[in-house]
């Protein structure tokens, strides 16, 4: 593994870096990818973010300054990616082409011999403030904005158990360089849809406890989806909702996303390990939030978690 | 005004010091209160802290590791209470009799002659943070629990625009002074009762909008709260569903507390000013988050509300 001092002077060295995200790319892909960018650009690089799958319009700030050039990459890095399955659409072509390899994620299974990993580290974004930092790159307002998503999205609004003291320190620095953090969480945390809404209450009606209510399972079909016109990323954020009720110890979270193919959030508290829980069903992710995909009829796929359920909770 | 230094010196003088919360505490009067009555009560003094109205059982914690000891009381103060009819049932004993004011509201109003209004902090909490540094004294994990709560609970867990880097900044040190952040957070925002959720579910029913959606109203009902059989203080934490939908610049809560009596809770994104709405029916509070009372039945006090919501969004 590199130290943070490395990977600074290897990027001062290259150019025409392209930036690769996580599929399906959440706040903190993006923040640190386009906040990356920003600064690369800022000291006369060319550099481009590529993403997979589709990003969801919230997130439409992030890129909104970053210059569209045209280039040949000369050098590859993936940041927030935590397996080669993640890159989705890109896995294909980039996986073997990895130069450097920047991540939070514990379970980091990428491969790539220049990496970057600290699992301290609450987000990816508050990597990139350090390595900004070492790099001396003025954080500009734009700059700011990008790393802020990642550290506030990553860490629920500084509420989940992986936030630090470095991540209120950095926040601090972001709000002092002049990021928009107001309208942000209000994007990133606030803000429904009258459909979401809709989605919600439907939702509510799914909601069934287990094991002495210490388990609580909701989930969504394509059916639902239909029904209220909502996109695969309107689908997305009811993974917390089974999670926060009284004595639910792991809140599972089904969504149908084709026939018979179910993806499956786990959320805890953090003294029931979801990412053990996810890694049975070939999935991964943190202690306290995880994920995995299982195929079958919505009551097979459910009996399977409830009997994980019970066996986990043990 | 006291300078912070006169106010920690007047402390270090006095002693048999009780700490008067406002009506219907919420996590900032109650933080503030016992992080300081801990506080004093490690250097020596008699401490203790009289709330008013019931509290919510979630905030045990803050007073669980206060001594309880008899004495007259020599010097009363109030933490957090911008009006004397705030005060609620301490209002009529304690008002004339006021030593000392603490508090962040720009509205302050008690008319104390030793005061310390400082509204540029998020949370009365801050001040109390800056006070006890400025008293050389440590902050123990107890203290740190009942700061962070108050710091957390005022800014909505960092996301209203009233955070600063200072809010931030506080926030690590009080993490790394031990608080439990992760318990409290969990309690503070995102617990919720089977009954909360099915009142939740409740409430969207009567969602409404008016003015081209810019402005949304829900209610509860005495009815609806005994139909769930909830208590005053779960019927709280609803104000800001309305304001959540995209493209509401002012959302209203109103909850029937007594037949024809309404408690009115504003929420805006801070560019409509709720604290100048509530005013207009002698209410108060922050830019963004405001409340006021309203007699009349259902229909009438909601039309009174839509038609001052128009003139507002002019």
């Amino acid at each position: 593994m590199m130290t943070l001092n490395e990977v600074a002077k290897t990027l001062r060295q290259k150019n025409n870096i392209e930036i690769l995200t996580h599929h399906y790319p959440d706040g903190d892909t993006l923040g640190s990818a386009y906040g990356l960018c920003l600064a690369l650009q800022r000291i006369g690089k060319n550099a481009r973010v590529i993403t997979s799958g589709k990003v969801a319009q919230k997130y439409d700030y992030l890129s909104s300054s970053v210059d569209k050039s045209d280039f040949t990459p000369g050098f590859i890095m993936s940041v927030d990616v935590a397996a080669p399955t993640l890159l989705g659409e890109n896995q294909e072509n980039y996986k073997d082409k990895i130069d450097l390899c920047i991540d939070h994620h514990k379970s980091n299974s990428m491969g790539v011999k220049d990496s970057y990993i600290d699992h301290t580290a609450a987000s990816t974004a508050e990597i990139i403030y350090d390595l900004l930092k070492i790099m001396n790159v003025d954080i500009t307002k734009e700059i700011a904005d990008c790393l802020y998503t990642g550290v506030s999205t990553d860490t629920g609004c500084f509420m989940y158990t992986n936030t630090t003291e470095r991540t209120h320190i950095i926040a601090g620095e972001l709000i002092k360089a002049g990021c928009d953090f107001g309208t942000i969480n209000r994007a990133m945390f606030e803000t429904k849809t009258k459909e979401k809404l809709a989605l919600e209450r439907m939702v509510y009606d799914t909601l069934d406890y287990y094991h002495d209510g210490k388990c609580a399972i909701i989930y969504t079909t394509i059916a639902m989806q239909e029904r209220l016109n909502l996109g695969d990323d309107e689908m997305e954020g009811l993974a917390s909702i089974p999670r926060q009720i009284e004595g639910v110890k792991i809140g599972i979270t089904m969504r149908e996303k084709k026939n018979k193919e179910f993806k499956i959030s786990v959320r805890t508290n953090g003294d029931i390990d979801a990412c053990a829980f996810c890694q049975q069903f070939g999935g991964g992710g943190h202690n306290a939030a995880a994920g995995c995909a299982i195929n079958g009829d919505l009551i097979t796929v459910k009996q399977t978690l409830i009997a994980a359920a019970k066996e986990i909770l043990k």
